[in-house]
Formats: structure tokens, C-alpha cells, sequence
């Protein structure tokens, strides 16, 4: 079998094209690839196949795919669905090792649509071929010129090529991103509408594009992911290569709706699930194509600051502030300038403007085109900065002698310059971008573009060492909540935390003996896999002195168990637990992505103002020690205000283990502990939840 | 004296204006307001002043303000800085009401310069004359063709008279907002840059435009306000007057820097105050020019949802459901369809396409326009919406089409239309804005004007009942810190909240006697103004059971004050407080806008994860009902998750009644308490820290 990835490369490389169903009419859907290819010169050869026309659009036309007397890479098809499976099957009898499938009428629209595809989805793994679609808008290669697509997107724009490429899980998304990128100027790499999926998907694509040679860049519309680990594969594929991926990804009011019996499937929702993977394997999240496009053009034209210390130059105070507002909300790094480089600015700025970041040019610019030219080139020679954002406003009467410094002190220092022009002419814009310096038309554009890429920059080297997926994802099979005494028990045999001292009863009379050992004061918890939120239902009781306060509270449980009308398996009593620091620490097997880890602020915050983090296994234990830093409240791991700090690596180590012991077992649904934390490292699950694969 | 904003609305009405040191040149500063206004036809007349020539432009000239041989409205005034007064005073004279200084050098520049600034300051107050400026661009009438101002945004546009006004204390930010206003096709009514104050401020320049009866909209850029009380009268008349306000605010983070005694002190910094005003009085920030129009066009052309019920209908369903979330994170309203629409709908859609919200209209629009236009005239009808968003793109063969289906349901269900059109044909936009349907090129803008807009909406009847300032502003003053006994004392004088039960002792030997009336546990705190935060330098022992205890703690207590040689008043012992509810409370007189309170969740919150709200006084106990239930905890006052409900009115009553304490007492700095609240009503100020006017 040929890599998914090596399969749809191939796909994209195709040279000699058959369109099956040809149309003469150049606005049909099976007219108009053949009509966009010649126009645009397609450096291949176009077979049209129609068995009622000796010519189509000016080409000699076949009567099937089996009559071609040469070898075909790829067939176009875009006929009735029915007739799809087998025009496939002549196809692959006919040596043609790629298909692009534009016909609708498959899972979108009917169970026998669903049938019809299954059987797509046969062929191609039984024969090793590249199906893309059905349903879809089809696949471009700029370089080649191959359209084999209907995008209306491609009525009235040049193709140019470039190294930005795209797949797209929607077929108007990707039309839409098509036009934008084209009209702003930037070139396109390779661009493939999934649609339904029944071979080629995402992960697949987005493979071919870290594969490409010509692609800089890769942007996604993600809706959702058939392959959580091919998936994480191919973005972490992407941050070896240094090729960051811009994500648009719809579906967030969605999110975790429906009431789960842990807080760990009522938080780790899916979008967020989603966005853990993206941070994870160094995916950005942008809200739109053309924030997409904002953030490419920085990475196409070399712009991104290595570190981030940015400095401002601006021809309005107001402006200036403005920039250093957005670039510190944005968590960009903002350096002040040393004495030297102060010095050398007061020699070139007017006595009244302050040598500081952000560099004030005042409207004198207007008066004094020298004092801007020299100002700019002793900020683009500072050390202190790696890249320099330029605000200007209107100033059409100078804007060419403007320019002419622009390209002179991007030339002279070879580092990034990013202009925010507000008004400015369209004639600037193009120089400038033809010298590789983005023009952005208002500050948050230009910060949100920089904040972007900037993130894809910083999380490349983590996303680059992520892990491989554990194991395949797979359906939430039926599952059934267990007591806490025996998930207490599993843990115990894993092993990584310590429980507290307990031991069950079943009446009254056993308390005596079963506490001898143990030290108060004690809780007293109903234990039934009816009831996993015991607390609510007043299934437990705090703060217990002695034996005759325990026994009276097992007497009063079972009554509410019995009122409740649960099966219980008895009642828990435990030594209560000090602490310094109260956590919420969920595992869980993601429909999608595969095993998780959910961290979080214990306690009533966990109801109250949720701080959690979430990531994918597998994780090492300095992993899921960041992931606990990355929490709002993590400093009070440190000992805030007087408490004692904990030993986090301890933490760590000890989830770890429990991680580990959660892969061990695919029987383990979902792991929920309540750890608390005391002197340092000692770390004690106060309550626990699991839920196991029924049989 | 005139009313301040009466005596700018007279300077914006002028029709014969005066020009000193008027250039024959029309690119010179003081020859470009005369070459813009004789270019778009001033309905006025414009009088050149220049000793040395006879005619400027083509217009006669005079040798001076006084040798004018008829009324004069406005002098505008273009010299050097030195000459201005004496010109002024020379206006003034000859009986001119009004001046626009477009002149630099003033306080911008050096203290000489603000020295004349004060002079021209005391001239408008003597005289009560109108002056903008010193160092601004000037003013604006779209109506009259006024161009009082050099601005180099004048030089390309076209002035479009309309519904849109600004007022800007920066006139770079003022020129970018006028060219992008005038290119977005938007039309201006006045336009004014207030550059250095000395009479016209930003105040005065926003109530001008709540009085206008041309502008709708208001739009402003803040730096710094002067008149902290008039700024908040001016924007709760715009409430009145229903005309929103946006406005741009730089200087975010340089917010709330310095080191502060007290919590309110440096949470409640610069920026959040601010922050706090708009809220109040309710103006909406915004981050750019751009956002502030695409803000606006929503209430210039009518299309801002009364309730905020949204529908969304969409030709691609991964658009619809990028906008459902876009519109939900937003806070809009996005209601589920009744069965009755839901039926209607489907009726129209295709098949395959569910008849929910977001309508997914699908590619079949580009073969089916009819289903288009049907589906258009069922949602725009619906009684659960108010405001209809549709998303297309591209499409531009069946653009007319579509256009004309949404003319039609716009004009027949005269309910607002919000169009969303990536790659939008530009004749189809400005036909589409001709009618007053707003159109934006992706989800993101389109979401944040109505988000924008709605709010401006929904702060308005809150706004329009916010209080007057109860007092001027002032610097801030040398102050000091007194010690919380002394703080104690007074807020007993003040009432509102209770007080723990305690007494002061000065030595060991008096504890016995000082708690004989108390109940313990108790709690020692060392009472020295030298140090506030006392917990953070061993002041305080908590937990203290008997009279040893306590004696033990109160020599320990002094002296840790002896080792850190302090001044001590003694030591504080107090019965410890049992509670439900943890609280920080401040009130404060910030420099810019007088008193106001902070609220905000007490306890370690405080520095870990703040959750805090501010707002001016005055405040009714039911207004600050509303700032606790705004606090991000605020489920927390309910009882959650086992605890005991408190009463949030009597809470609100009871700071209500410090806050009129507050006020009535000058000398008071600053009130920090942190209250806490045990079964339901019970008030305590566990700790008090107040500072006080020095004399």
C-alpha cells in the first residue's frame, strides 16, 4: 500500500488528465476544468472523454477511458454518482492511479449515497489508487497549472503560482480562500477540496502539502477529522519541515453540550479537544481567511521576528501608542532601546520627541524626509530588536521618497520591516510587497498577523518532539461508571498517587472495627455506581470524630440510599486529608484524538471559574509538568501568600504514572481524580471516578 | 459665560470666516483651508488676512482683523505661535466669537509655550470666546463645506455630507478617520481636532455633536481627559439622545503601573477607570478606525437588531456555522426557529438541508435563484428574529439576481439585512449600501460591528440614568495611611458594615482586661501606619485560643515593630470571624473622574486571579447590586455547591452607605475593606486601610 500522503502527491503531479464526461460548454461543471486549463495554459495534456463527441473545447475526445491508447495519471469525473464506481473500475483496469471525484449524491444525501461511497472506499484500498471526494470541488496544482476543479474562483483570477497551499475540508471555504489569496497577490502551491472523504482526507493532504517542495506555508479548513493520529502526524510532520500550518476551525458553540457524568466530559468538550491538539502539534487557530492570508504573507515574505522584539517607528504619536498597546496585549516582546541606540536617535529625531520605543517621527516627517530616512536606519540596525513595524498615514505627497527609505534600510539590514499604511496608494502597496515587505491598511490586522505567525514560530520546536498517537481513536463503545472504592482500587494497583486510609462497611456494627486503625476525623461516602456525584445527593458526610459518629453517619447513607432507591455496594470511611493544594486530573479516550489528559484548579473553582489545561497523550512527565504551569493559577504552586509550595515535578511524575497506566489498559474509559496535594509532595487522590469498557 | 459645547457649536456654524497670514499658496498650511473650501464650494464666506498683498486665491484680502469691514464668525489662525494672542485679542475686539489655532509651539513644545497657552486659556474665559486648539487640525462642517484645517485627508476626497461626527485630541488619528470614513462612502456632519485644549476641549466637542441635530453617530479619539465630570455629562446625554458613541482609547498598557499601598490602588489604574467610565456611561471602545465604521454603517443605515435575535442564512455550511459561533461567542442573541418557521422553511430548502438557524442554503442557490429568493422572504418575516445575516460568495454570475432577491425582502420586511460577501463585486456592494444594507467582506468584521453596535444599544438606558459627577476631579494630593484601628473608627462613624469586636492594647499586662468582654478565637494585628500590608511582615497572629495566647502574640507583635523600626500605635486584638462570603471593596478618587468604587472576590483572588469591577459614584444600592452580579464569581452569592446564600441588597445597601460616607468626607483619599458576609446579610470588615488627606 503507498502512503496516503505519497498517493495524493502523486494525484497532484498528474500530467496527462482524462475528464470523464467532458462538456463542450465551458460554464458546465465537466467544461469548465477543461476551459480553465486552457486558458491558463496547463503544462499536461487534457483528454476529454465523452462518447458522443469526437472534439471537445477544440480536443480530440475518447469514448471511454479504456479507449485512450496512452497512459492517464488522473480522471476527472463528475458524472451521476451511480455511474462513478464504475467508471473507477475501468479506470483501474486501465493503469490510472488517481481520481478526482466532483459528482454529489454520496454520504451527503441518502444511505444509498453512504453504499455507493463505501464502495469508492473499496477500490481504492483494494487497488492502492488515490480517490479525492466525492462531493468536493476537486484539486489545483499552480505550478503545473492543473485545474481539476469547477471553483468558480477560477472564472476570473490568473493562477499564480507560489508557496501557499491549502486543503479544505468545505468546498466553498476553499473557493473562498482561492479568490482572497490570489487577489491579494500571493501565489498558491497545491489546493485540494476533501469533500466527503472516502480516501484522500485531511491528514492526508495536509501531508502531500509538508511533502511539497513549493509549499511555504499550509493552511486547513478543518470541520472534522476521520484520523485523530494521521492527523497529529501530519502537523507535526509540518513543524519538522518549518512549515507553519494556519487553521481555520468552525463548530465552537458546539462545543461539549450534552450533561457527563465527569467533569472531565463536560470540560474537555470537543473544540477543545480540538484546540489542545493544535497547540499541541503547533497548529494556529486564525477566525478567518483573511487573517489567514494576513499571517501567510509575514511567513512568505521572510518577516516573522526571530525572537519577537519588536520595534515602532510612527508619524503619529497617537498611532505609536496605539501599536505598543496592541503589541503587548498581543504578549509580543516590546524592548526598550539601549543608551546607545537612544544616543544615536536624538541625533536624528526632533529635539521635542523622546528617543524611547515607540519612536515618535511627528508629522515633521512631512517637512524633513532626511530626518525619517536616518531614523529608520538606526532603529533597523539595533540589536535589541529583530524586526521594526513602520506606521504611516495618508502622506501621498512624500509617499514615494517614504518608500524609497523603506526599501533602502530593508535592504541595508536584511531584517524584517512590516508597514501599517493607513490610506495608502495602491501603486506603494505593490512596490513594497514586491520587495517583500507586507503592507497591512490598520494596526490589529498587522499585530493579529504578527501574533499569529509569531505563535507558529514559538510553538514549532515542541510541536516538533509531540508525540506519536498511542493508538488508534475509536467510537465511545457503552461504558459504566464505577464506584469509587473500586476505582480507588485500580488506582492503587497503577499506582502514582497515594489514597487516603479507608475501608468499606456494610452495617453499622463494622465500623468499630474497621476505623481501629485508622486515625479522625473521617468522611463517610455511600458507594453506588448510580450515584456518581455523591456530594450532591448528600451521599457524604465531613468531619466525623469517633466511631459512634461514624457508625450514626453509615446508619443515616443507607437510608438515603434506600429513600434514592440505588444499589449500593456499602460505605467508604477515610481518614480526612490536610492539604495545600486541591486539583482536578482527568484521563480520557477522545472519540477523535485518542487518550487525554485533563489538569485543573480543584475545588469549587472547577464549577465556579474553570482553569484547566488539556493535552494528548502520550506525555512525558515534563510535559504534563508544563501543562500544570500553564494553568492561570499556577502560581500558587509556588506558595503564594503564605502557603506551602508544592513539588510539581513530584505532581508530575506521579500523573504520569497514572497516564501510563491508563494507556496500559484499553479497558479504562475515563480516569477522575480529585488530588490534594500537602507538604510538598505528597500527592493523595481524594476522591476518584472511573468509568470502564462494558464487555 | 456660553455653555462650552454651545460655544463650539457656534464656531462649527460659522459662514463668514477670516484667515490670518493666508498663503496664495494652496499647498501651504494656511493656504490649503482656503483652496479646499474655494474646491468644494464653501456656503460661506471666506476673508483672507494678509498685510502684504491685496488679493490670496483670488479673493480680497485684508491687512488685518480690524480693518474687516463686516461681522466676522470665526478667525482662523496660522502663525507663529509668539503673534497668536495678540491676534486673538485683536479678534476679540473687532468682536469675533471664534478661533480654530492650527499654530504649534505651545505647551506641546516648552514652558515658554505653555506659558502663552495660559494666555489664550484666560482670553476665552474673559472674554467668552471660543478657541480650539492651540497645535490641532482644526474643524470640519460637512454641511457648510467648512474646512477650517490643513488636514491632508482633504486633499483627494470629496466631503460627503452625513450622519457621522468625531471628535479627536489627535490629529493624525483625526485625518486617517476622515479619509477612511470618506472612502468607505460614509458621510461626515462635524469633524474636530482639539490639539492642545486651552479652551474647547474633548467634552465640549462631543456635547456639540449630541447637540447637532445632523450627526448620529459619534465617533471619538481619547488620549487624555481634562474635565473628568463634563466628559461623563456629555457622553449620558449622547444616552439621551440615542446617538451611540465609539470610541478609540490608546495608553492601555501603560496602565495602572506604579506600586500602590492598597489593592485598589493598582488594580483600578488609569486605563480600567477609563474602561469603567465607557461602561457607565455608556460608550463602546474599539480597537481601530476601521472597527469604529464598520460600527457605525450599522447605525447609519438602520440595521442594528433591537433585541439582537439573529438569523443567519448562509449558501455554505461551514460559513453558517463560522458565523453561528462567531455571532454566540459575542454574546448575540442566535434563536432556535418555531415549528411554524421550521416548516416554512422547509418548504423552500432543499432536501438534504435542515430548516434550522443557520439556514444552509447550499451550492443549489447557484441553479436554483427562486429557492434563494423564497427562502430570503420566510426568514426575514419570522417573528423570532429582528435582524437577518446572509452569507454568500463569490457567485458573481448570479450576483444581480441575488441582489434584487435581497433588495426585495429588505424592503418588505423592513427589517435590518446584514450581508457577509467574500469576494463581493464592488457595484454590488455600493448598490446594496445604497439601500442601506451594510455589507462586510468576512465574518469577523461583520460580527464585531453588530457586537459593537448592540452593545452601544443595550448600555444606552443604563447610560442615560448614570449619575452626575458628584464633584470635581482633582490631582492627587499628599496623602497618608492611617492604621486600621483608626480606619476601624471611622467606618464605625460611616455605618454600614459591622465591625469585629475588639480592643487595642499597648502592652502584655493589658490583654486580660482588654478581652474579658470577647470571644474566641481571637486574632493579634500590629497597628502601625508604616505598614499596611502587615500579614506580608509578620504582623498578624491568627488563631490565638486564651488571654496567654493573645499576651504571648502581642509580645511578639512588638517587637517584630521594634526590629523593623516602625512607629507603633499598639496592638489590635480581635474575635475572628466566621463567613460565607470573602470580598475587596475600595472606594477611591481617582484624579481623571472623581470617586468611584471597586468590587471584587476577596481572599487569596485577589492578587492570584482578579475578579473585579469598578464604576464611578455615585451609585444607588441597586446599581451596585448590578456591579457585584457582573463579577465573574458572582454564582458564588447564590450558595453554590453547598454554601449559604448571602443578600446581595443588603451588601449593596451597606457599601451604598459607606459610599456616601466617602463622599461627604473630602479629606478621605481611599476606603479599602474586605468584607466578609456570614449567614446571608451579616457585613463584617475584617480589615480596613484608609488614607487621608494631608493638610
Amino acid at each position: 500500500m503507498t502512503n496516503p500522503r505519497e498517493k495524493t502527491a502523486r494525484l497532484m503531479a498528474a500530467t496527462r488528465i482524462a475528464v470523464v464526461g467532458a462538456s463542450s460548454d465551458p460554464t458546465k461543471l465537466t467544461g469548465r476544468p477543461i476551459a480553465y486549463m486552457l486558458q491558463r495554459g496547463f503544462k499536461g495534456e487534457i483528454i476529454p472523454i465523452n462518447p458522443s463527441r469526437a472534439e471537445i473545447q477544440g480536443l480530440r475526445a475518447y469514448p471511454s477511458l479504456a479507449a485512450v491508447d496512452r497512459p492517464v495519471d488522473l480522471a476527472l469525473i463528475g458524472t451521476a454518482a451511480a455511474q462513478v464506481e464504475p467508471i473507477i473500475a475501468e479506470g483501474i483496469s486501465a493503469g490510472i492511479k488517481s481520481f478526482v471525484v466532483l459528482s454529489s449524491g454520496f454520504s451527503e444525501h441518502d444511505a444509498e449515497g453512504a453504499r455507493l461511497q463505501t464502495r469508492l472506499t473499496e477500490l481504492a484500498r483494494c487497488h492502492d489508487v488515490a480517490i479525492v471526494g466525492p462531493n468536493c470541488l476537486g484539486v489545483i496544482n499552480a505550478e503545473t497549472g492543473l485545474i481539476a476543479s469547477f471553483t468558480t474562483a477560477m472564472e476570473e483570477n490568473a493562477l499564480t503560482s507560489g508557496g501557499f497551499g491549502f486543503a479544505s475540508q468545505s468546498g466553498a471555504l476553499g473557493a473562498y480562500w482561492l479568490d482572497l489569496v490570489l487577489q491579494a497577490g500571493l501565489g498558491v502551491s497545491r489546493w485540494i477540496s476533501t469533500g466527503n472523504e472516502c480516501d484522500v482526507d485531511l491528514a492526508a493532504s495536509i501531508g502531500m502539502l509538508v511533502d511539497d517542495p513549493l509549499t511555504k506555508v499550509i493552511g486547513a479548513y478543518v470541520e472534522d477529522v476521520k484520523d485523530g493520529p494521521a492527523f497529529r502526524a501530519a502537523l507535526r510532520d509540518a513543524a519538522h519541515a518549518n512549515k507553519p500550518v494556519f487553521v481555520i476551525k468552525a463548530g465552537r458553540s458546539q462545543a461539549g453540550a450534552a450533561a457527563a457524568a465527569s467533569h472531565t466530559g463536560a470540560m474537555a468538550g470537543e473544540d477543545r479537544v480540538y484546540q489542545a491538539c493544535f497547540d499541541q502539534y503547533g497548529a494556529v487557530r486564525v477566525a478567518s481567511v483573511t487573517e489567514m492570508i494576513d499571517a501567510a504573507k509575514l511567513v512568505l515574505h521572510d518577516a516573522v521576528p526571530a525572537a519577537g522584539k519588536i520595534g515602532v517607528l510612527s508619524v503619529s504619536g497617537g498611532a505609536g501608542v496605539m501599536l505598543a498597546d496592541a503589541i503587548e496585549s498581543a504578549g509580543l516582546g516590546f524592548p526598550a532601546f539601549t543608551a546607545q541606540t537612544a544616543e544615536a536617535l536624538s541625533k536624528t529625531l526632533p529635539g521635542y520627541s523622546k528617543p524611547h520605543n515607540p519612536v515618535d517621527l511627528t508629522a515633521n516627517v512631512l517637512a524633513n524626509t532626511e530626518m525619517f530616512r536616518k531614523t529608520l536606519s538606526v532603529v533597523s540596525a539595533t540589536p535589541e530588536l529583530d524586526a521594526c513595524i513602520l506606521f504611516i498615514g495618508l502622506m501621498h505627497s512624500i509617499s514615494d521618497v517614504l518608500t524609497e527609505s523603506i526599501l533602502a534600510a530593508r535592504a541595508a539590514s536584511g531584517r524584517p520591516f512590516i508597514v501599517v499604511w493607513i490610506g495608502a496608494r495602491p501603486d506603494i502597496v505593490a512596490k513594497l510587497d514586491a520587495a517583500r515587505i507586507p503592507v497591512y491598511p490598520d494596526i490589529p490586522q498587522a499585530i493579529a498577523a504578527l501574533a499569529h505567525a509569531s505563535r507558529a514560530r514559538a510553538q514549532r520546536s515542541r510541536a516538533a518532539l509531540a508525540g506519536d498517537a498511542p493508538e488508534r481513536a475509536r467510537a465511545a463503545g457503552r461504558s459504566r461508571t464505577v464506584t469509587e472504592w473500586q476505582s480507588k482500587a485500580r488506582l492503587r494497583e497503577i499506582g502514582g498517587v497515594a489514597l487516603p486510609a479507608g475501608a468499606m462497611v456494610s452495617a453499622g456494627h463494622e465500623v468499630a472495627a474497621a476505623i481501629a486503625a485508622l486515625k479522625g476525623p473521617f468522611v463517610a461516602k455511600l458507594q453506588s455506581p448510580a450515584m456518581p456525584h455523591k456530594s450532591e445527593h448528600g451521599g457524604v458526610v465531613l468531619g466525623l470524630a469517633d466511631a459512634s459518629a461514624v457508625t450514626e453517619a453509615v446508619r443515616t447513607l443507607q437510608q438515603r440510599g434506600r429513600e434514592a432507591q440505588v444499589e449500593c455496594d456499602g460505605v467508604l470511611i477515610e481518614q480526612m486529608v490536610g492539604f495545600d493544594i486541591e486539583l482536578i486530573v482527568g484521563f480520557r479516550r477522545d472519540p477523535v484524538f485518542g487518550p487525554m489528559l485533563m489538569v485543573g484548579r480543584g475545588g469549587i473553582e472547577v464549577e465556579l471559574d474553570p482553569d484547566i489545561a488539556i493535552a494528548l497523550l502520550p506525555l512525558s512527565a515534563e510535559e504534563i509538568e508544563a501543562l500544570l504551569r500553564s494553568l492561570r493559577s499556577a502560581r500558587l504552586f509556588d506558595g503564594f501568600r503564605g502557603r506551602q509550595p508544592v513539588e510539581l515535578g513530584a505532581i508530575a511524575q506521579a500523573l504520569a504514572k497514572i497516564g501510563a497506566g491508563f494507556l496500559a489498559d484499553p479497558g479504562l474509559e475515563e480516569i477522575e481524580i480529585n488530588p490534594r496535594v500537602a507538604r510538598g509532595s505528597n500527592v493523595v487522590a481524594l476522591d476518584a471516578l472511573m468509568k470502564v469498557a462494558n464487555p
